[in-house]
């Protein structure tokens, strides 16, 4: 299928557009391959911080979502999500105690953890939390043992779900050796999320927390986890300048593109339309793109760019514009944007 | 002098909080070097999109402001700010050309170029604009031949201000040339700004557009062009997991301190109160912290970060913190913050 491009000047660039038709689709076929597997799918909603696109992933099948901090949850709960998971560590602080026993009365809350004081600071917030012990992933970030962030390199897809399964398994048996019940083992990131061992396969992993799946991005693309055709967000921009031959310069720079750009990735972004160019600079508002034997476009030109990370691209603005069938019909509030307290 | 250090719990964190007393320092030493040396000082806004302080800087002598985008312009208009340049090539589409037209009745606007197409078209819009020639940095981004953004590196600070001095006086005088006045000559970023060669010392640059000087950043502590003590702007943070003896782990992620880390630089920015830790990851919501054999923070800790580049992490909040002998008195709206357009 794929997004329907759109024509010169359907938006003011550089603007972030989701394409309603490719999102649609990306959210039902999550969803029905995490049923198809016996797994509950809880979205991570810090990659659309959409509330809009929160309420299509439930209405698709999702149990709830999942967010990265406190201040996400409250945004999503305040925009009538009842079911969160805070993915995270959370210290509860005089602050953040009072804001869980708030958050707490008015929708089911669950919050990660990796310690037995964050826990002991969370138990006496008096607030009806759930926990969730946090698993480390072999990056040596938080969490207490191996988890899927390490699918984010080509060719990590089918090990970095074997490894999920296993340390899941693991850290279920030790929890319930010890009398603790361990219902939810959560897991699957969007690179590794086809992959997850569940129930109907056998597997221990009972809850999918993909976020990237919805939007897709040109890392996906490139790790082999998605195609072009399902990438459902793109940056439109014009080009500024043509100032020599070798380069073409675009509106769209780090501050709408996002920054993000691992070593195994071509460039900062992928150009659909122009298939052999790379974006070989990118600066706070200037991409710096080298046509290569393709063709080029002229000052003025509107061209459509998949980025590479689209989680850093959301938090950037205000508004998703929203396309169907080639036209720009509305716009969504980035709900959460900016959302780190 | 320095920022005062703030007491724990004086924020929820992650927050970015300005030291109200370093960043006045920092406006009165540019506006007096720009002074003596005969030259205007017009200071890029794009650092910290913030009325209150572009409001400072007029009053410690600034003639005007630059800003990077046409929508960033039109936030500091709203704000009362009369006199605003434009550092970037815009191509005056529909959209544009409309609101170029609007906001020439209301201040004094000019306007970056580098092609002729650009020039007829912001002259097709008929609204009294001043347009300046963008000259290249050397860089191969936009622009017409060499200027000072590659003092972005060790070692390239005098070089840098001599190329651009040598480059803008070789544009003016192809400009005079064609019977073309080249009134403003205008240069200097905040690495190479102290070493621009003025009219007083008989050099071309009548101009001055530094933007970081006004915080400072970890960027210009390592390039020699700041001292600790110059930075005015820190994130809080707290300390949200220990778990190894290797590492420690902040809640202050790349969604805060930004993403930028160029290789010369050893971190994801600097602890001051752990002059030995290097922040070795950095997450969206996660900094992973190597102590070496330095003093370890405990969970809970609220230490502070001096981020990398200052102008990403402004564009990421919606309020800077604004603190004054040690206490947070107030907050600044981040007034132009995601104005791309």
């Amino acid at each position: 299928m794929g997004r329907t491009p759109l024509p010169p000047g359907a938006v003011v660039t550089p603007a972030v557009v989701v394409d309603a038709a490719v999102l649609g689709a990306n959210l039902r076929a999550m969803a029905d391959s995490a049923a198809r597997r016996g797994m509950a799918l809880r979205p991570h909603a810090k990659t659309h911080k959409s509330a809009d696109i929160a309420h299509r992933q439930l209405a698709a099948g999702a149990a709830g979502i999942s967010v990265a901090t406190l201040g996400e949850a409250e945004a999503f709960a305040d925009a009538g999500i009842g079911d969160i998971f805070i993915a995270y560590p959370v210290w509860a602080d005089a602050d953040r105690a009072a804001r869980l026993r708030e958050l707490a009365t008015r929708i089911r809350l669950s919050v990660g953890t990796d310690s037995a004081a964050a826990v002991a600071r969370l138990a006496a917030t008096g607030a009806p939390i759930r926990v969730l012990v946090e698993v480390d992933c072999g990056l040596a970030r938080s969490g207490v043992a191996p988890f899927p962030v390490h699918s984010y390199e080509p060719g990590r897809l089918a090990p970095a779900a074997a490894d999920e399964a296993a340390a899941l398994a693991a850290a279920a048996t030790s929890l319930e050796a010890a009398g603790l019940p361990c219902p939810v083992r959560s897991g699957g990131s969007t690179p590794s999320a086809a992959r997850s061992a569940g129930p109907a396969d056998g597997g221990p992993v009972t809850e999918l927390r993909p976020g990237v799946y919805a939007f897709n991005d040109a890392q996906q693309v490139v790790l082999g986890a998605a195609t072009l055709d399902q990438v459902a967000l793109a940056v439109q921009a014009t080009v500024v300048s043509v100032p020599a031959a070798d380069r073409f310069i675009l509106d769209a720079g780090a501050k709408v593109l996002g920054p993000d750009r691992p070593a195994w990735m071509p460039g900062h972004g992928l150009l659909p339309g122009y298939p052999e160019a790379v974006i070989t600079g990118l600066w706070e508002h200037h991409a710096v793109v080298t046509p290569g034997s393709g063709p080029r476009p002229q000052a003025g030109d509107q061209i459509t760019v998949i980025p590479n990370h689209v989680c850093t691209v959301v938090n950037l603005v205000d508004w998703l514009y929203v396309a169907e069938g080639g036209a720009v019909t509305g716009r969504w509030p980035v709900t959460a944007r900016g959302r780190n307290v």
